[in-house]
């Protein structure tokens, strides 16, 4: 089955209309109609070769909404109609110990990316900057109808990525989490903190966006270029997620911690960070990582976005303006997330 | 009140004998007839200079045991007559959220130091070489006696400071535990994570110890000089404790973590280290620190350690050859804790 899609043809190249091969649904697959596909910074990164070589031509798009038009014979998992998500993975193991605890983003094997990854029948990925896509259902996310389906599309990673380090580190009431950054990712991970009943604050690089955060549900707003905040807020939280992917003064935001903090990044600048050991020492503090979260955790935080009317703040374009908001992304001149109308494909 | 002790009369000198004075025995101390102090790496470290300037002349020691001989009108744990013991900290605020939560060593006023510290009252504190302390009897522990007195010096410190991470990252039945290094924190760490049902491994720079480690608890023995290592034991523990304050390799052994592993350090090297933020990423591992642990946990672990037999393998000195041991420690040449016979300073 070809399909419409927007490819990046080699690394650092614009993305152009082309046409790709979609598997034949089998027994266990789900095709889906997308609806809309959000473009997240790592989709940047990834075709722009910073993160080392990629099998081009190459479809990005690992935020995936749409609608079940056909399932495989022993799919009892979607069916026909139901509109459905996508995230960053598209297949795992599946039999790992990882997998098995609902890990699979962790999978002994590697999980298989929904993009420029090779599936475990040896085939290349392609992701969500399409018409359609076939996927196992067992990694297709139930999308709950109250959800508006554009504003729901980036849950489906920045929704996952800041909602598993939350839960794992236990935000929730009597917790003090900052968030660093507020930007497509930030600005997630502030409504979903919020939602669990964290008392919450915004450290970002100006106050620029102080209304946004406030309106967020933030309670507090810093700006990290002032170097009071650093001293204002001296060992004041139990968990700083830092969704800033540049290099930043990793001592100085431990700092911020108070005993058994945790600093976790979720996502990674390529050169490493220097540590001062004696500010992990002082508090217990902790400097960790998380990586996006399982498939039932994933369903877990649509649910939960579901009840709370959580979603994210969206510019939805036509697919011919990809290039443009990329460089609008790179610019940080985006409130929070753009989501491609993928009916522009047809 | 003088008595005899050992000095540093400054940075880098030898130490001598010398009198120094102790305080009048307050309404809540307790005055001890020390018996043991325990020669602690960071002793060489903070008479050498290699933490800031220190108020010479100064006494060393902060793993104390010995009787207690006197007892302030308001004390009710102590006894004259006790065994009792004394670690790395003397006192604290004593009100704040962390003293008050067991966490005296976290103080937010700061924990007032066994040596070298200004003591609540203005005093600088003097440590434990020398024949008699006085201290608030609240920072001194019970030493149960089942446990020779010489052997029970260093858990003081070293066991503490391997004990309290051991049990906060919960090393136990079913968990990998590997320890890196095995030196004074090292011997006991592998006792201790032994003792609480791990599956323990040593990671030392040469097999040229092994047979004690497997002799102290150990189950595996693995040598980090030989980079099959790190490939052969990917991936597969829950918590590894280093007690290496020399610079490591952080992403080397943070690929030895398993998926939610932590890496923890109970020693800090005086430069920053760097960390591959993509290998924190990955397993969602964490990169933490330790430092010693409170009053209440530090008696549990004195009771865990006479409940379970473990003790420190010393070396037992004279006060005239702590110089000379001193030397011996910078060379690794100890097996595994030197403690000084306080009676030779009568």
């Amino acid at each position: 089955m070809r399909v419409n899609a927007y490819a990046a043809p080699a690394a650092g190249q614009p993305l152009a209309p082309t046409t790709i091969e979609r598997r034949e649904v089998g027994a266990r697959d789900v095709l889906i109609d997308i609806e809309y596909a959000g473009i997240c910074h790592s989709d940047i990164h990834t075709v722009n070769g910073d993160w080392g070589p990629q099998p081009f031509p190459l479809v990005p798009g690992h935020e995936i909404v749409g609608r079940v038009t056909e399932v495989g014979s022993e799919v009892t998992r979607h069916q026909v109609g139901d509109r459905v998500g996508v995230g960053c993975m598209v297949n795992s193991c599946g039999e790992c110990d990882r997998c098995t605890s609902g890990d699979e983003q962790y999978c002994v094997q590697g999980m298989v990316g929904t993009y420029g990854a090779t599936d475990r029948d040896g085939t290349t990925t392609q992701g969500g900057y399409s018409t359609h896509v076939v996927v196992d259902a067992d990694y297709v996310l139930s999308i709950p109808e109250s959800l508006d389906a554009a504003a729901a599309t980036p849950l489906l990673c920045a929704g996952i990525t800041t909602y598993s380090p939350l839960k794992h580190w236990n935000a929730g009431p009597g917790k003090k989490v900052a968030v660093v950054g507020l930007g497509g990712l930030g600005h997630m991970a502030v409504q979903i903190a919020h939602a669990m009943g964290a008392e919450v604050t915004v450290l970002s690089q100006s106050l620029k966006k102080q209304e946004d955060g406030l309106r967020l549900g933030a309670d507090h707003y810093f700006a990290t270029s002032d170097p009071d905040t650093f001293e204002a807020l001296a060992e004041s939280f139990d968990l700083v997620i830092n969704t800033v992917s540049a290099r930043i003064d990793v001592s100085a935001y431990l700092g911020l911690l108070d005993v058994n903090g945790a600093l976790v990044n979720v996502g990674a600048p390529a050169e490493p960070l220097d540590v001062n050991v004696f500010a992990l020492l002082s508090n217990r503090r902790s400097f960790s990582g998380s990586m996006i979260g399982g498939i039932a955790e994933t369903q877990e935080m649509l649910d939960f976005c579901a009840e709370h009317g959580i979603a994210s703040e969206v510019e939805v374009i036509s697919a011919d303006q990809v290039n443009e908001a990329y460089e609008r992304v790179l610019a940080s001149d985006v409130r929070y997330r753009f989501v491609i109308d993928a009916s522009t494909l047809d």
